[in-house]
């Protein structure tokens, strides 16, 4: 059942999160393997499975939580392509974490938006 | 022109804070009715009032905001109104606080749920 | 299998936090079970129970993140009932939170102590 | 010399903080008093007491310090009157925590002006 | 009228911010042009164009809000620009950073420090 | 006095933080050489060096502490290797910031343990 559990998180981190989360994963590997474990597990077998939102309403919710929390840059990278993955639209993303400016102020948002210029960049649809 | 960001933001403010955003403004008014004023014309006029995302979506954004950063509870409870206001469910708002738990940990995810508790027994939908 | 960690994380649970703990759990029957049932198997059946750290240690460790975060008074309350529990005494607990002011300032440790208190005087070790 | 950090400071704590400052020294009395030593010692005789910037200018870094981090209305409650005893004018309070919200967003400024509302009714000037 | 905000903000982002402000703004010209018109209208032209502080105090008051919050290194670096730029000398903003330790511990007051340090010396004032 | 705190702060200073201590106290000397000395005086001199917590307790504390407050790299890399220089093995420290993720959520926790591996590889324990 853990191992149902890893499989069913494994099958939705790739999914979502593709080659930039199964590289998180891979570089816990020597230090702390049980954290990635519990990414795949917990994060992506529990939470990401369930059913109430779609893929693209947790990318939402991801996106705000991870720029309101300030820095959280290198998550955000994996997560702006997760949101790209899951089928948001560049400007929907953008139109995301500017409806957080006034919850978090301008520098997070700043931060926020920097981060998915590049990341934008590197998918070229920017 | 100003005029017309109040007015647009006022009507925005009406449609997804409703009462609970009524009392906020006013209760500013002997103290810093300016800070009240921005609320309206540049939370509900520029940014709420944006296309491209609805508004079921920009409340989604909201309440991770809110959770993530702590503190927030007095705005949380104006905002899962609003988030009952525009056509959420309990059960979509109580997953997307869920949803925060791997970005946020559990302190932060409970506390929004409990504010949550108390909103949704206010307005006899729990 | 899961249950047998809802098993093993509630036995922790008991043993951890004991009443504050299945008061937070019950709390949340009505309106969020599966956040219950999170802490239950997550945080205390995974984490908790993992070897590595005894109970005192990780007691320090929760108490100096819930301290850190701020706005997690109500589970500061919790878990400086459960540092009690598991044998630390109320000169240690304070001793770790005032170990906190050179990284998170005094008004954290302020609202950390100010929580102890009331915690030491309904256990009556004040 | 130590007591003489002491006395510097508690000199200082008064000429600011005033009665707040002393209620919040006097009721970790029986709990942390090391900790309240440290608040006089360092927070007033090492850092307030130091030349390069005036009482005032002190205060509008003080409240900008405590409303952007959030959680910290208590210390809001007790720096706000301080702002006052130091010469700062409501006007002038106000017009500080409105300046934090690009930099903290709506939340964080409006919990900062709610409390500066009760401050400033307990103290008559409002 | 939405022009004369933008003409004011953009009038008081050259004079306080100067070239890093103008920088912040053309470097979002191809993801979010709206977010820098919002940074010039609202954070320029409504917030820091109103009376009641002068730029100085107006420096001060965001240089504590962004050393609390963390993760603003970026605006960190354009403000202290502008603390400089609005006539506050190097040992002013050390001394409003150092004023920040009680209230945010050191790791905050370092990380601002540290960035200080690098603007100094750019502008040749170390 | 002040002499007897700088030298007990110093003491302690080496031999928790060791060299990575001294390079923070070191890099201040022209910018901010009194931020430096309430470093030694205050976080070693006073807070360090009091009895009740040893100094392996005191490093789990400071771990979880800079851990949950976030954008505190720079003083994780420095408190990771003092964990190493006052006992704890890489296994415990791992558990340590492990312990968090329910408090913190991952990604504070994935920035941590990506911290301690450039920290392991540096001392050759991983």
């Amino acid at each position: 059942m853990t191992t149902t559990r890893y499989e069913q998180g494994w099958r939705k981190l790739m999914e979502v999160d593709g080659e930039g989360g199964q590289r998180v994963i891979d570089s816990l590997g020597d230090i702390a393997p049980d954290l990635g474990r519990y990414v795949v597990e917990f994060a992506f077998g529990d939470i990401y499975s369930r059913p109430g939102l779609d893929l693209k309403q947790r990318q939402l919710v991801t996106l705000a939580a991870l720029t309101a929390q300030g820095g959280c840059e290198p998550q955000l990278n994996v997560h702006l392509n997760a949101a790209l993955n899951v089928g948001l639209t560049p400007a929907e993303i953008v139109e995301a974490l500017m409806h957080c400016i006034p919850y978090t102020g301008f520098p997070r948002v700043l931060n926020a938006v920097f981060t998915a210029k590049k990341v934008f960049q590197e998918r070229g649809v920017l």
